[in-house]
């Protein structure tokens, strides 16, 4: 298999961008990528993009062309195809660009990942998230997203002491992170106290638990190593691409205070790269749900098993500590459009692999880790980044 | 790059299955496949699943883990993901599956195609398939599939003198065939009077020259070609695989006759395998109206430009003709599945190859060609897959 490298990055503001379409902002993305890895139009070989639920959201399918076409970039009759995984559809549309130039049929790929949430209202919109969990035997007996993940949550307090408060400090965390991140959907400061007394949505989460409904689109250039140097002064090797599964339904978990895809990724990613979770210095993961990080601090490897609550709580992930997690400010801040997270989470990870995350920098990373989960986990991706000297 | 082939076929009947339900069927084509490679479930590195539109026909996205999970194959925690491009689903996933093997990542990969269309209403269904054109340019104005191949027939039988009895002939030709397929949705024998006198859909289609809204599943498991002897004796091997686009909206192509992506992704199968169109004996094209079998005789090099209609009147496209086309019916009489369709025409290929294809048989065939099409032409894929000797 062929070495592959991150060339270029771009990434839309995520937000309410009711004054811009889904295809407006999926070109908005691919393009600044393009320019970043001083490539024109003319060098693509080939576009990946990951999107949940234009179908539902937008009575749009078939979205990949229709970028392709809208961005001008249909003359050649490139390959378009549209990668879907739930809220992880982003990260497998970059595992499939990365399988696409690894195999050499394609040289130069553009990943592309989008979602518009708020052009329906939100119950609709939250309904249609819903549909990645188990429709048959959850989602009709009246289970939502945040409502499984509030059993994920309860459990993971009644087996291991996890406090609210502990809960409430991933938020704190993401939106202080957001507050330097120019396009994140939320950049104002919470409180502890804020968080434990918002309005209850699936209790212990409450609305200021649960990353909001956003719209924004993310995209990456892929290439060959070996001419990496050609496109950038820091290529960003892909170190590791990882997908792994569970049930779709959380009662049939062994265990449902760990995401078992999430361990199989991960360990994985690490075996495949070489690597051990302390090597990671920088790391986007998936925060849908406060508890969500918990579970992805311990099911990745920077935590203890049941240790996720005090380990952020003490501060390991937080500016200065071992592993600085969702510098970006996470789905919960920067914000979550569904299809777009996965591509967004390596734009943030190459940025600051090349040291150019501005305020948000984190001192000294060379290798990056990118976590993405699709509806309660039955889809979860790692990918590892490294910086290449 | 890996050399793959084909090592095992498995297929639903297509009709509408009230009675099953969506996992059941993409079950049991995955697990017809693997018994077919002589394959355990220990075996399988990934799932690839082509569907067009789970979400807005089932109320479920992420529908690759939940077939792995029903299919009991979660324990390992694979690699699934679902791949779409409207009614090219299933081949944009067979394309996935080819790159995951070649690439070396992934030894054997299963490739599913599956799509529930008759669970709503018709007119729902309708217009969920409509999605797959484009929304904003053609659907909002009361664009549908049918009215929008309606105007691409028109201006065929205006350029090239095209007859209304001409298109029947696809409708008869087809229903023939699917006459000894036991898995088509409609066995019946039609006439050319029959199908002319039918009642119109968007004219000159009527009800007799569109595929019929059908559920079903399909599925091939994919190895490396080196190992195919274990699995097979008669190994197939993917000579190319090869996807192209266009504008989504017809009304921005230079031609409406023609589908520019089917041409691209011709050109490009035949390059790579070193083939011309004559070489090959046996192929299952795109019919999911009468006239896009016309087109993709001409697209594909079957036919000179504007001389699908006679050519296929001249009988060179029947039993005994130098290209037998769609064998297993086509769309129109095996059945449209959306998503299931572009593997449902591999494994028909595949059987054809092998000479397991009974009463259907083409005599003498080694090369075939699969040729898949997403909403009005926006998505082409071509496959050309030959027997191993």
């Amino acid at each position: 298999m062929r070495e592959v490298a991150v060339l270029g990055v771009g990434q839309t503001k995520f937000g309410e961008l009711w004054d811009r379409s889904f295809r407006e902002i999926g070109i908005e993305a691919g393009l600044e990528a393009l320019v970043d890895a001083k490539l024109g139009s003319g060098d693509v070989h080939a576009l990946y993009l990951g999107n949940m639920a234009s179908g539902s959201l937008l009575s749009q399918e078939h979205i990949a062309p229709l970028i392709l076409d809208y961005a001008g970039l249909v003359g050649r009759h490139l390959p378009a195809i549209r990668v879907e995984g739930g809220g992880a559809s982003g990260a497998l549309a970059l595992h499939e660009g990365y399988l696409a130039v690894a195999s050499g049929l394609y040289d130069y790929v553009v990943v592309g990942g989008a979602e518009k949430m708020t052009d329906v209202a939100d119950a609709t919109a939250n309904q249609i998230a819903s549909a990645t969990a188990d429709h048959e035997w959850e989602v009709v007996f009246g289970a939502t997203l945040p409502a499984l993940w509030a059993l994920i949550a309860r459990r993971h307090m009644h087996d291991y002491g996890t406090t609210r408060e502990q809960l409430a400090r991933v938020a704190v965390h993401d939106h202080e992170m957001a507050g330097k991140n120019p396009l994140a959907h939320y950049r104002n400061r919470l409180s502890v106290e804020q968080v434990v007394g918002a309005a209850p949505v699936a209790e212990p989460l409450g609305m200021l638990d649960c990353a909001p409904l956003s719209d924004g689109a993310a995209a990456v250039v892929l290439g060959p190593l070996e001419v990496a140097r050609r496109h950038t002064d820091s290529p960003i090797r892909i170190a590791a691409s990882e997908v792994a599964s569970d049930t779709m339904a959380v009662q049939h978990r062994a265990d449902i205070t760990a995401l078992a895809a999430t361990a199989a990724a991960a360990r994985r990613a690490f075996a495949r790269a070489r690597r051990a979770p302390a090597d990671v210095r920088v790391a986007e993961i998936h925060d849908a749900y406060t508890i969500s990080a918990l579970l992805a601090l311990e099911d990745l490897g920077f935590a203890e098993k049941g240790q996720g609550g005090p380990a952020f709580e003490a501060g390991g992930f937080g500016p200065g500590g071992r592993t600085v997690v969702n510098p970006s400010g996470g789905l919960k801040a920067q914000g979550r459009p569904f299809g777009a997270v996965g591509v967004a989470q390596v734009v943030e990870i190459v940025r600051q692999l090349r040291g150019e995350a501005k305020e948000r920098q984190v001192a000294g990373a060379t290798l990056g880790l990118a976590h993405d989960v699709g509806g309660t986990g039955a889809t979860s991706v790692v990918h590892l980044l490294e910086r290449v000297n």
